[in-house]
């Protein structure tokens, strides 16, 4: 039994990545092709020609006008996924049609509908604004992970790793040490975990990026919408700063942490990265440092995840974890996640 | 439940290919020791040592003279496959032979029966004459496969992949735009498939090959005998020529390429090419070049069915092709072969 | 069904390689954390945090005087096995416990108790005193075999494979031609081979160790008890000379050559192999020479056991090997095995 909830949006790609090439990305399982007319619309379809399963996405499959024509035998597709040519005859079988996903793109990512398309709500789709927002500056990448999307959930929601995994990137002492509030809104279908440390350690990642050095206050405001998007609201700032009661908050510094956690298949996923600032967002020399300090970051998850994924494989049924305090946000997350792949409508009802 | 026929004969390499050295291959997932005596005499057995299952055909096994010596513990089995000598006693048990396969050489190819060797009739080994005839000159090779061998079937079998797979080496328009004819001649166990294409572009393959240019006659007469043996009558000739009322044909370059199609496991292929012609026969550059192209051309379909075959092991199971006209060889074969698979005689009763 | 006996002593490492570094190794399909207190105390624990399954013997979890630090939470454990402190929290959950496995060093190996604990008896673990004798030098080396234990105990059980296997080794004729006796302790629970040849071939191997040459007087006296321990005791001679009626033997020379099986799953090894000898024990060109040469005859074995591993994983159930009179130690011990896999008490009832 799949452990991939269906009947969800995911985040499938980057805008950016889509253009006029063919790109193909499985997502859930499901083999998908993106293309853009000339017009600049987004299409996103089965990537498997009709007649001998050949994918569209591979050479010398091409992208002709606004048309696709398969590699194998020249079977040919609008952007309607609709096939209007086939090879040695005039006729075209009116089943002929490649089956197209609900695509909708939104704060600079591609979100796919994985399931019964009559059943996709645009509306439930979370946002992300300042990923598209012309006051924030956001550097981002993709790692391909070979470890079931569940792990990746697991680690995100449970910082506490980073004084490990990550020391001397983004963990000091004080992540592990410090004590965590969790609040599950079912209603919403979100998960928030928060740990705010109002005296810590300043960690490179940071005191390169922001310039505050020494002690300072940092806040993390975990808010995580399953399946897919994860927000990490971080505020660094001056020990003893705190917002003003009119929501303003000049003294500190924002960076918000965005990851996209989209199954490719049962064991693999595709771990989207994005940090956005709204500081120094002109200066190219911080977009290239936390470009490079979370890429390393997202690659010692990479790596010891892959190695959960491969410990999980040799391992006998029904091994038992222990789980403590940090593991709250975690546990409330699997539980819903849970329930989507049940099938129940866990979030909006 | 395998699709791979059984009692059927096939194409376990070219004659050249054994000699004086062990030779193993393994043919519808069965391992086969080949080698020749001294004498020249042609041996096929089950390349596994009774003893300890050790391949015979890799080293330090070894031939000394008409006997083969397991390389493991020695065992030593005679021309017949009879073993001769065992370690450590004079006795040798008699029992301890190595199973032979009927085999028999034919038109510069090795053909082995795989199933009941009671069964083996060597008439109905379908011929290729022109690859061991003097009057024609022949250029060959073998490439393996990672997919299952009905992808090799359905992919020769239609030919309209010619214009988009091969474009530029045999492929032009007219081949996927030309009707195509079939004939299923269940008697005689053949599928026939034509495409005549009496004014087409010449592709680089005939240009060079021919010294013919511009506009030709381009026939393709498609002669496959399930399982293994697919051959091509290719029939190049100034537009307007036609053979002669006495059947002779002298304004026209003949080409018959074959290709043996053999099961080496249920998921991998040998895919043997040749290509003899009837002229420019001891043109070597011809050859080399016919070589040089043919091979590109299997490698191309190499790279597609290998991804067909990853498609397939990822797809859901009852997953349905759509087949339109240029199919209707493909799925005659297809029938022939599951009948085949399912154990009736359904060649040649 | 696993051919894995339980409960049983197997040899997980040599005393050496475990010191204040993690250490890592499947046994029998458990993945096991070595290492060494500050005094030098061996401990053994499952290797997977008991939070969320990380390996404690991967990178970047470290040993902090005597307690392990997991790389991903911080979880820490002593050389108890007990965790000490886990992220977030000061209250340690009671369960939270490494499991731990019955060692015991002795002979210079590291002896490991899979199975039931309480049933670990240290007295029936066998010796080999001779490894950690001043009286005796000793070369020793592991390679990892992709093949299941029991080809490994098949190959060492039956000599004769020297011969053809490692002719310019190991192997001369007389080594396949000598017929062996056989005798099976079932109460210590031991099979002996013995092959005495009185007028052989003296190999490169004991050639150049020794200094004799020509013809030998050459024993091979084999001990094995299962599942683990292999003993060969070699002895070699002028041709003639036979130990005295006290036991003393001035002429000879001693060679012993142990092996320690240890499965490490299903169908993989740790072929762990030393050479002792009582001779030119300061002698570092011998030593040097004898690990050279038994690497390489340990590597001739690897390569031809991992592909009988393939053969058995291609083959179709219920393949029948035939056994020959060489083959009577090895289907002794074939059948001490399959009684301990299946949880009988064949040793030392």
């Amino acid at each position: 039994m799949s452990t991939i909830p269906r009947d969800q949006w995911y985040v499938a790609a980057y805008s950016g990545e889509i253009g006029r090439e063919l790109f193909g990305r499985t997502i859930c399982g499901e083999p998908v092709l993106f293309w853009r007319t000339e017009a600049g619309a987004l299409t996103a379809h089965a990537d498997r020609c009709v007649h001998r399963r050949f994918p569209l996405s591979q050479a010398p499959s091409r992208l002709v006008g606004d048309t696709v024509v398969c590699g194998y035998h020249g079977f040919t597709y609008g952007a309607d996924g609709k096939c209007v040519a086939v090879p040695g005859q005039n006729r075209v079988p009116r089943t002929a049609r490649l089956a197209p996903y609900p695509v909708v793109e939104q704060d600079s990512l591609v979100w796919i509908w994985i399931g019964d398309p009559d059943r996709a709500d645009t509306t439930r789709i979370p946002r992300a604004t300042y990923l598209d927002d012309p006051g924030w500056t956001t550097v981002r990448g993709m790692e391909p992970l070979a470890a079931r999307f569940s792990l990746l959930v697991d680690n995100l929601l449970d910082l506490s790793h980073e004084t490990y995994l990550h020391g001397g990137y983004i963990g000091t002492p004080e992540v592990a040490a410090t004590p965590i509030s969790t609040e599950v809104d079912e209603d919403a279908g979100i998960v928030h975990v928060s740990r705010h440390m109002d005296d810590a350690e300043c960690p490179p990642f940071y005191e390169r990026s922001t310039g505050l050095s020494g002690r300072i206050a940092r806040w993390q405001d975990i808010e995580y919408t399953p399946p897919c998007l994860y927000k990490l609201h971080s505020r660094i700032a001056p020990v003893g700063s705190v917002p003003h009661a009119d929501g303003s908050d000049p003294d500190a510094f924002h960076v918000e942490v965005v990851y996209a956690i989209t199954p490719e298949t049962e064991t693999s996923t595709h771990d989207f990265w994005m940090v956005a600032r709204d500081f120094a967002r002109d200066d190219e020399s911080v977009s290239a440092f936390l470009a490079e300090q979370n890429r390393t970051v997202v690659l010692q998850d990479v790596e010891a995840l892959d190695v959960l994924e491969r410990v999980i494989a040799a391992e006998p049924d029904g091994y038992q974890e222990l789980s403590v305090n940090i593991d709250t946000g975690g546990l409330a997350a699997r539980r819903m996640l849970a329930r989507m792949a049940a099938g129940e409508e866990a979030v909006l009802r």
